[in-house]
């Protein structure tokens, strides 16, 4: 019962990297204390490690309508209707982390229908798991449901854009067999930050 | 973004409870230090909750081929496929403990395909997840998988029953919308027990 | 093209089962006339049948907003959906004789859009539907719509438990392939009782 | 809870049909005793009604591999998966005339992987389920498999052909909201005939 | 990488066939310059092809209330769900020559929902969609919405017959290894006929 | 009946796009003879257009195991499943191109199992339709049978990163409802260049 690799594919060294690569690795150390697994599985292919971290930071570090938190909810519930470990899991953490809530990674990986998000939050994620279970589906009456929610159109771009690239991201996840870092299970649940909760 | 309530059906007064169930809620919390939420929901029907516990005990704490850990993954799992919140964040608390493994519940919560678990516990798993999600097609191919991945035929019953367990468990969990305690969400995530992980 | 036998798992001895046991299957040969499978392969397990019976009667006998029949329409509309044969055949039998109706049986299992049956009837199966073949989504929205036709909050939690309990009991005779005595398939087809239908 | 129409489209005046049509319908109620509402269902449109039991007599009464009693059994498979009442209870009780089986109908109606039926029928029936419900996935292996189970190729396209004309007919069922005639409920179901059972 | 044959069935010798058969065959070429497979794999089976064709004018010859472009889509939108090469390249190029729009083919193909059709189409292949692939939930209220969107009764009749016809053809097509003429796969691609679009 | 804008979304004004963007549509529309409408579309969003067509040309101009043609297949292949209007005509149209086969793009959008493509290119469109419609089921198995089937672990990239670049492109398209240009419809049909058929 001892662990798997970190991936079913073969990792670069990392002194053999492209020296962006090398500093963008060596910056989310700095900044996280440990590398994401992300980071090691795509270094193999360093054209798509850059296109990939371009595209997540382009939505991802986007200022826009959605908080830091909605995002990595869209990120966490399409991620876990694909089952995708690592995205889950990383993400789960960020959730907790922005959202400054030890439950909402894992409430909104199992349902997020009993998840303790706003009415608006829901709306986001019924339109982002429709895109991402079912894209053929989606359809101008759930813009107009995400507009009756409060968002704008760049706001749906956003949650659709967002949907889309970790569609692409879980793909990618399991055809590598992606682990995600020990670490991630355990970010962010400290009961400290919180919001109250009912006894 | 306040908490929801326990239970969307209303709780009886404890007080009010017949002894044997005030009994039973009066031992849980001794050992635990909490009174998980299903003694709470159950009790406003005392006959139910009779029937449902000696059931749970029946299999749950029947000695046979099954480690206190594998009949979890059997719950976690199967009721992962079921997006039930109550029975994946509290079994999975149970998971972690039993396991001694911090990482266990949320593995074969997200995609137990993916897990750190033995082959004969992926075989457990698959049968049982074929039972709980498409009972129609399980069959005599599916026991004769679990008999050659080592399972004796008690064995067989019990990972059927338990999911069947939990096949009623979880419908009962999201009729009554069913709030998992927040003790669960950090109940075993202490590092120490575990086995040791690839870094 | 001979017979199955009444279960892919071996049965007790009669003579061996606990006092309890044998009473509760010779008072079911008294009233019925035969002894109902499920108490044969129930009864390896003695707990097991202990806490199913009780479960078993905490809900199909309790007086409540339910007919006999309306509980009997819940367990056949969703033991067809699972195709299960021992509680489709058996509990078929039981709705023609609660209901007083040759043909309701054959009418739910096969398609309960097109049944013989009140309005009220249809929502209540449409919930008892949902709980059994996609639990994750049932939520308020379809509490609502039970009370809107005519159930009360209890009624609502009996549809649903009834429901539960044979999402257990379905996995149940699955896992040991439960066959249904032959006597259920002619129980209660006689004319005599039924309405009058158009011709 | 009075019965429904025979359809919900409007049915043609006996008298006012063509002789052909007129003659077919006196012939089956000859034969049967009534006449099935399927003949009077499809007489609102004599030309579909004559190519529809041309191509019925094509196949049912076609000399081939296949005995009277494994058509019906296709027939009765395969509207059961689309949930078909008038296909599953009219075939239903052809299936038990034909096999002289009072149980058969509605073994294979609920569940044909726990049918009383010789191995070579349920790789019939396999077959002919899988072209019904996903006939993009049928293929040269489907067709291999019958053949391994005995069939001749003339007999690969009467199982698929027969699905293919139910496939048909369960939709002009369901479009329809046929009705299936009182009598087929009861029609085969006396002991008489049938083989010997398990107690 | 050379082509498959026109069907897994052997096809009969053309001038053994009976004479009727061999008219219409030698009718559809003198008008069509070729002779479209369909013919030749259903002429192993007189009595079949005879029903199949008298079904196939019945419905598609048909004066009524639905065009002959409309008919067409019904046919490519339900081929194209069930994936079926055959009938998607044949009425799909029928599609493009009816409407005299070299682009509607491949549209409704791939996905009805964005192709340049009438709100009534839509309306209409929805309905067809739901017949062809969940026959068993087609019910009163989409017939209703059918008539709500300007449909007559027996227009719905022809729009749920044309979909139960093609479900029966999609599975010959499957069980024969159909293949498309290549003919079929260029006509009415002209640009000439057809309506402005948008540059 | 006139045709749909290109996207629901609002497209910028070419003379106000960044000059890289202005350079990158400028050469394609050098090349094509056209501006694909994705350009268009993208370009809304300058960081998220660099970074979708830096992820294209990494995969799609990458020297590999996979010739041009059979990334193309994997596009139209996965894409169709997705129902994809864009991706599915665009891509179709390439696919023709590259494999010089005027019937291929249908071919492989309508049913990849009946398509005249080799043995090596059917089992990677089946690993890239299971990543693509079930992503969770993916797994060294699949891995296996690809390394079996000829490719290696650099094609096995390659195959699942191009799916996964498409389940991005598609959620994009069907959230822009972006149509594709009418040119693309008829590239390629011209018999010339492709190999020789069957009559």
């Amino acid at each position: 019962m001892s662990g798997r690799p970190i991936s079913s594919f073969e990792l670069p060294a990392l002194e053999s990297l492209p020296g962006d690569l090398k500093e963008r690795i060596a910056a989310v150390q700095a900044k996280t204390g440990f590398v994401p697994n992300v980071f090691l599985v795509m270094a193999r292919r360093p054209d798509e490690f850059r296109a990939f971290f371009a595209y997540y930071d382009a939505l991802m570090l986007r200022q826009g309508g959605l908080s830091k938190a909605e995002k990595e909810m869209i990120v966490v519930a399409t991620s876990a209707a694909n089952q995708c470990p690592y995205c889950v899991v990383a993400h789960g953490a960020l959730l907790r982390l922005f959202a400054k809530d030890p439950l909402l990674g894992d409430q909104v990986a199992v349902n997020h229908r009993q998840a303790d998000i706003a009415p608006r939050q829901r709306a986001m994620l019924e339109a982002a798991l429709k895109l991402a279970t079912a894209p053929q589906t989606f359809g101008e009456e759930d813009v107009q449901q995400l507009l009756a929610a409060g968002f704008s159109r760049e706001d749906v771009w956003d949650i659709g854009a967002i949907t889309a690239l970790f569609a692409l991201s879980n793909r990618l996840a399991h055809l590598s067999e992606m682990r995600p870092n020990d670490e991630f299970y355990t970010l962010g649940r400290d009961r400290g930050a919180g919001p109250p909760r009912p006894s």
